[in-house]
């Protein structure tokens, strides 16, 4: 990332730091269920086979597998298998995996597209969800949806309030989401 | 209940019967929210840096990331943020961005896969729709689904009519979207 | 795949082909719609054009574009458009089409992430149904989610149980599809 781009970076998360995305004017609803989970992406850059939790595996003409792209990673697909914890501790025992994609799909700024699944295997819960929706990076919380589940989540929906918890280099970053769930049964 | 008003209950029980088998087969549901929107998408070739909204970044073994491959594109993954408008054109002031991807994935005829969210930041509607589905191109209606959204769609279901508005070369389409929402919370 | 891979894929499966996936410990909700279908997914190996329903459009760094990547095909995208068939015959007439994709997305064992529609056109079903969710492969028995339909499946929800009916080396593979929708409008 060039000097001018962390510039517009900077400047971008200044602004937005304050705000949050997609919340608007909703009703009060009370989540059925409610949850707070941590997961933690390595990714891969042709080095760190061994550790490395996701891989670049689409980009766009201008791009490659082991760096991420000029232009705000714009095209860039990102599959991946992430640990899961209680905590903000890459280190804690993981209670499952978050699996699936993220794709870099703006030209101008930070954002991205995700579809994944919470795998969680844990004491406190067995079974799936299902998320999807647009990730504006750089906003401090954003919310994507829940839009289905299995097993102890059977055909539940809702709402997960994400946060970027730590963000290091083009390697490391961990989000907190803030799992709310409107429809249970 | 007398005979005579059985004789009655059965009649009129015949004639809705013939009425609702001849609107079709499903039920009437009137939605909650409806509006119509385009999107417009232009796709980078390796000239058109500046404009494109969109680019390929997966595709076969027999494609490359700047001319849509052979056999009707199967397997082009391209992912996009293209502007969104309330009428169809391109220079008017987008209400928000699609972001997402679509996938060509068939060999023998145009179809694509969806998946895809719109990010709504207008005075109208603040918030995010999610779709989902098949789209057989050359259709000139077809239905995908609204699986989830945010903000001001909270929780909201729907369907989204799309229809081809416009087509360029491989260059430029336009899609008309007409979404009605029939669960609202 | 090498031989210490199998050994351990042998052995994954020894002990999972008894257990079923995702299922928990939820409550008996009884299907307002059922159906078991198949689907079958040739893919493209570099040698059967013709015949191949599917093709690898994404893979990580160490992988191409004609064979499964090393570390249990890691980062492999495909792109399908599978038929789909009332009995578990490849020759059977199809009453649709799978379309969508899969993704590989463990380094240690064997699971994808499915993002996909059945497009149904037969005499007893006419719509799709969009379906999300982890796999992990060689579980007997896994549960993935319906996540909205169309037409006949107008805002349907549900849950499909997926098991793998036949496997022939990289090359075929066959799902059996058990569909319980339990949201019907």
């Amino acid at each position: 990332m060039g000097a001018r781009s962390l510039v517009v970076l900077l400047f971008l998360m200044f602004i937005l730091s304050f705000s949050s995305a997609y919340q608007g004017k909703k009703k009060q609803y009370k989540p059925c269920k409610q949850m707070v989970l941590y997961f933690h992406d390595v990714l891969y850059n042709g080095q760190n086979a061994a550790n490395a939790t996701s891989a670049i595996v689409g980009a766009p003409q201008w791009g490659n597998l082991t760096i991420l792209a000029d232009k705000f990673h714009f095209g860039d697909v990102v599959v991946f298998d992430d640990p899961i914890t209680l905590d903000n501790n890459f280190h804690s025992k993981p209670v499952g995996r978050a699996q699936g994609m993220y794709i870099y799909d703006t030209k101008n700024t930070f954002t991205a597209w995700l579809g994944f699944t919470f795998v969680l295997n844990s004491t406190d819960f067995q079974g799936t969800l299902n998320f999807m929706g647009a990730d504006p990076i750089i906003v401090k919380t954003r919310d994507i949806t829940v839009v289905s589940g299995t097993g102890d989540f059977f055909m539940h929906r809702g709402i997960a309030t994400i946060m970027t918890d730590a963000f290091e280099g083009e390697v490391y970053f961990r989000l907190r989401v803030d799992i709310k769930l409107y429809e249970c049964w």
